[in-house]
């Protein structure tokens, strides 16, 4: 996201905090008492101007989501649009995603969510992808056994690379799509995905890190029509 | 590959007995006698007419091929091709993979091709195609421990089912492509892909059966432009 500097921007957050958690790190392990409830938590990881979490929280009213964002000046016009939604079952936090296991707690998080990360197309950059190995595991401390991930990105040099790291770092993928505006699915998405979609593809997966025998036999490509 | 039925088939190949390999289980374990050295083999399975592996043959010496496709009536117009071309690193086999054991013993091939698969776009037919945990188990019993699979294909249906199938079924994935005919890399085309792939983008990727930490962070991603 090209980044607007706002001046104060932390000082803006800081004024509203019945959706801003100002200090997310004395929440590490009691996430439920923000919430008032024991429901799983998704976060998003690089939530920008916040409208897929807003769409989801919305939408799934018994998931708690916490909207991630490590740019304070981008959170000020989201925390104005989180605050006119009033839904209870959301919240924002200003972190970076190196300080995760900071704020979160083993097996705290259910679900994580990154759309349209930074791609750090230079190879030399590689490790600040936020699939590369170092992140994944991060994400693996948070996780339960069964926890998620679910990526989408327009990307094609960063859905490669995350498709490689995923499957050498031994997470398991399933749900795959390299066209995701193509298939029938629920999909809710965010500003980036509204504005660029239309000039390629979206790509998508899911990635656990215990296999579900389940989802084994190409469960999510399109079952086209039948005819031979 | 749509088929045309060609008369006898069998009966023309078995003619020409110099690059076609008749009884091809009579050399399980003893392939190297067939080509007179011990180099490496490399297959492909559904050569279709051939020209990808014929290109290959030329390009690598050092290198045996065997062409293999199930389809006898394919397979006379590619002995005609492959006679003419006279390359010593190259044989013909008629054979459907699901008798691959029969054929070769384990560890005696080196790397797998899988070119433009039969999509098997249905659901209830997932388990043929030529990534279904069935074949991958397959392959597995032919193969070293530092043995390959490398596929390509212009079907999205295909390529999403097969990173989820390697990824479920413990292979690695390197050097994935989502767009190969956007990357500058050495790359032999086939028949198919020389018609098809202007109408959209060709999928490609490496599988091993252990890890490769060499390729571990996003080796293949490309390496876009210096500047900021």
């Amino acid at each position: 996201m090209r980044l607007r500097k706002v001046k104060n921007a932390f000082e803006t957050l800081s004024e509203d905090t019945k959706y801003f958690v100002i200090n997310p790190k004395d929440y590490k392990g009691k996430w439920n008492e923000v919430f008032h409830n024991d429901n799983p938590i998704h976060i998003e990881i690089g939530c920008g101007k916040g409208q897929f979490m807003m769409g989801l929280a919305a939408h799934f009213p018994d998931i708690n989501y916490i909207a991630i964002e490590k740019y304070d000046s981008v959170l000020v016009r989201t925390l104005e649009k989180v605050s006119e939604a009033d839904l209870p079952n959301l919240r924002i936090v200003l972190l970076d995603a190196l300080m995760l296991e900071e704020v979160f707690a083993k097996e705290e998080v259910k679900r994580i969510y990154l759309n349209f990360s930074d791609p750090w197309p230079k190879k030399r950059h590689a490790k600040r992808r936020l699939t590369s190995s170092i992140y994944l595991n991060i994400y693996r401390a948070l996780l339960p056994e069964n926890g998620e991930i679910f990526q989408k990105t327009d990307n094609r040099g960063l859905f490669e690379s995350s498709l490689e790291s995923f499957s050498q770092n031994d997470w398991y993928m399933s749900n795959i799509s390299l066209d995701l505006h193509k298939e029938e699915i629920f999909n809710i998405t965010t500003e980036f995905e509204d504005k660029w979609s239309k000039l390629g593809p979206i790509y998508r997966l899911e990635a656990r890190m215990f296999k579900n025998n389940n989802s084994l036999e190409a469960e999510s490509s399109e079952d086209y029509s039948d005819e031979e």
